[in-house]
């Protein structure tokens, strides 16, 4: 299907399953791609789930299967007969099972295990013990692996065996006796080579591997830098387990961006648009009460100023623009520092001329909004000295925004912290605080000119 | 080279080019990667490029080019005599040189290209011509396409004639005698079929194709939907044009993420730790001006009620507490929603509920943070129907915080405009503006039991 023709619809969808079209549904499952059909699925009653799966073939469902979220594949487990459901696995990628298997009470799980045969339930079994998020979890054990000393052409009768089962064949895995990983060999060499040619004349040394235990956004971040189709995963002893592939490198980086659109916002990355009330309860005020604590900490430095304010009242509407503007100008530099964390090692030499910028940038941003905000405050109060004051504190608070927005990412880095996560609260209780306090200390100050 | 070998470092880099150890540095670009030489390439002298240069052949320096940034790529251009910038590139992918020269004053682009073959020239004029974030932009035009009419056996023929020159052979694309896209071949049918078999028995239709004006950002969302390992790009005739291969789409979700992460902090996409003073200042400064003007709205708010505040002055401490948690409770829902409408069309029939759920949870979470304020109120000031007024007014600015934070985003996606970079300036201002005006409102009605 290309992008001008029309793409299946929930409604196509429905008509096909109440006339029992089972041949056109198996086309375009097979033909054009599963993915429009699993999309669809989703917003299927319980009643046409069950009469979906009753007209399609095991190795449809498979492939419906291998494209479901969590939700879909819950319900088609739950609307097939055990045994057939072995049946159905039987054609799915062992890392999609992995996944799906994973999201079963363990009662299931167990069961559906039990049943499998030997080789798949110790592959399956095994799979299941690494972490959901780790290079462990998220690898596949189809690849193709080939002795160093085979020639071509029973490489490539290997190969041509092997292929139908395998999501990657443009690279072929080396091994030694011992099923440790030499080196990688290009399907090209293998097209191209003299039939009689070793395998170990063209494999290419130093493969760039990953344990088990790797955490899934470094092997994606891995797979991206070094433009890999796939990332052999290796035991301690360098022996090859399995391979992650690029389509599963996707999906962990899109699940990591939202994770952190998320999180910047104060949010869980457990939380989405389905949640329910009582989840989400639980899982933003325990941000928000960190928060107000915060709130009480700038609202108790405007309560050391309260004779002060008492005397000259603008103060109380003219602050805020302070402390918001600090705000605002230090989560610009925070966000620059965020990425660049996140993206590069810091080194202090950029460090230290970048750390400059900000203050200066501070100094002149401030100085700007501080003149704007100053010809306002006077031209509104009638009061020069309140003028200069804005304008001085609006600098000052700017400054306050740069070093905090550059400092505190970096020194959470430090410390081991998501600095996308835990920066702005400690921003916004310095540009607050200190906003506060430079505005109102210097016009408690200079008092007598004010009012 | 794997995790666990020791990296090229840039010391490293720098002896080998003191020693001028040309082999060993084309050994490692060949047999380990050119990734690592070109990141450390990144922090060396004019000099020591200049002496690297000298030391290395054409093709290795082509492929120091394709891995290489903006900034290096420039300076290796600009360390290099004309005429053999011209043998380089014959040497690179079409995409990395369109890259590459697309990146040069015109004078300089010019006269390169002319000094090209016709073949070559022809080509990169015509991929010049896209915009560097369209599909045309991206794509490469090293791909495999096989007429349907030919045998396996002439198609594996051609096959490996043109495979070394391709970065994709898993997939073949099929075209009619007109050039026109009309299937794709999964080489493993080339390996596992008779001799004999036409190309088109095993071709599969419907392939997934785009057109070259489409945004980089839509390509990559539909790679990584039906997890291809290249999209191809086809004109208004179905002519295949070239393909997009999936390490580049996977640069493009990397460039779109640090963007969003930036636009969400109100900054430029522009900007990196990098940008001179100046040039910082003029991508910050209008974005603070625009805060400004929603601070000043939120002051001028405040001042309406200063006769209030007057009389009763810890007003001025505690109203800061109100509206800063409603933003925050705002950007709380802003974040799912700005996610949710990125990996999602909103059906209003989810909306419904879901907006429900956002007034609710901003009158439970209002209560509790209200309560607490509250009593913390009550002890300091003394007064019960201060508390009162704060336990109430909070709940309000939760509840605008969860309107406007629900109700921005989808506005402004239904305008046309990017969510996640405009939300967060009309949520402060309807947080900022309601939450002072609802707390101080209270404070004046209830003024007698106050003061």
């Amino acid at each position: 299907m290309d992008e001008f023709m029309e793409k299946m619809s929930v409604n196509q969808l429905r008509k096909m399953i109440d006339h029992s079209e089972a041949s056109s549904l198996s086309e375009y499952i097979r033909e054009v791609n599963a993915v429009d059909i699993a999309q669809c699925a989703e917003e299927l009653e319980d009643e046409e789930i069950w009469k979906l799966l009753s007209i399609l073939s095991v190795q449809d469902i498979a492939l419906i299967l291998e494209q479901a979220n969590e939700d879909l594949g819950m319900r088609i487990i739950d609307n097939i007969p055990m045994d057939d459901v072995i049946d159905v696995l039987s054609y799915m990628q062992k890392d999609d099972i992995v996944d799906l298997i994973g999201e079963m009470p363990i009662g299931k799980r167990k069961l559906l295990i039990n049943k499998m045969r030997k080789g798949d339930r110790n592959i399956i079994s095994r799979l299941l013990e690494y972490p959901e998020d780790s290079a462990g979890g998220i690898m596949t054990t189809a690849y193709i692996a080939l002795r160093s000393d085979l020639l071509v052409s029973e490489g490539l009768n290997k190969i041509r065996e092997i292929a139908p089962k395998t999501e990657v064949i443009e690279t072929i895995y080396v091994v030694n006796a011992r099923g440790q990983l030499i080196g990688t060999a290009d399907l090209r060499h293998f097209l191209t080579s003299p039939k009689g040619t070793l395998i170990s004349s063209f494999a290419k040394e130093n493969v760039i591997s990953v344990h088990p235990e790797m955490d899934q956004e470094e092997v994606a971040h891995l797979v991206s830098k070094y433009d890999l189709n796939a990332i052999p995963v290796v035991n301690k002893h360098n022996v090859i387990l399995g391979i992650i592939t690029v389509d599963d490198v996707i999906d962990v980086m899109i699940q990591e961006y939202n994770e952190d659109i998320l999180e910047l916002g104060g949010v869980s990355k457990e939380e989405s648009l389905d949640t329910t009330l009582w989840e989400s309860v639980r899982l933003r005020l325990p941000w928000l009460l960190i928060n107000l604590a915060t709130a009480f900490l700038a609202s108790m430095t405007v309560k050391m100023f309260e004779s002060t304010i008492a005397q000259v009242v603008a103060l109380s509407s003219i602050m805020t623009i302070v402390t918001g503007m600090g705000g605002n100008s230090g989560s610009q530099t925070q966000s620059i520092m965020v990425r660049a964390i996140a993206t590069e090692e810091i080194h202090f030499k950029k460090h230290f001329y970048s750390f400059n910028k900000e203050i200066l940038l501070g100094i002149i941003n401030g100085a700007v909004n501080g003149l704007v905000t100053g010809i306002a405050v006077w031209i509104i109060y009638h009061n020069f000295y309140l003028a200069v004051i804005v304008f001085i504190a609006m600098i000052g608070n700017l400054i306050v925004g740069g070093i905090f927005g550059f400092a505190v990412p970096v020194l959470l880095k430090k410390l081991g912290a998501d600095p996308a996560v835990a920066s702005s609260i400690f921003l916004t209780t310095a540009t607050d605080v200190l906003g506060f306090f430079i505005f109102l200390s210097l016009a408690k100050l200079f008092l007598p000119l004010l009012v």
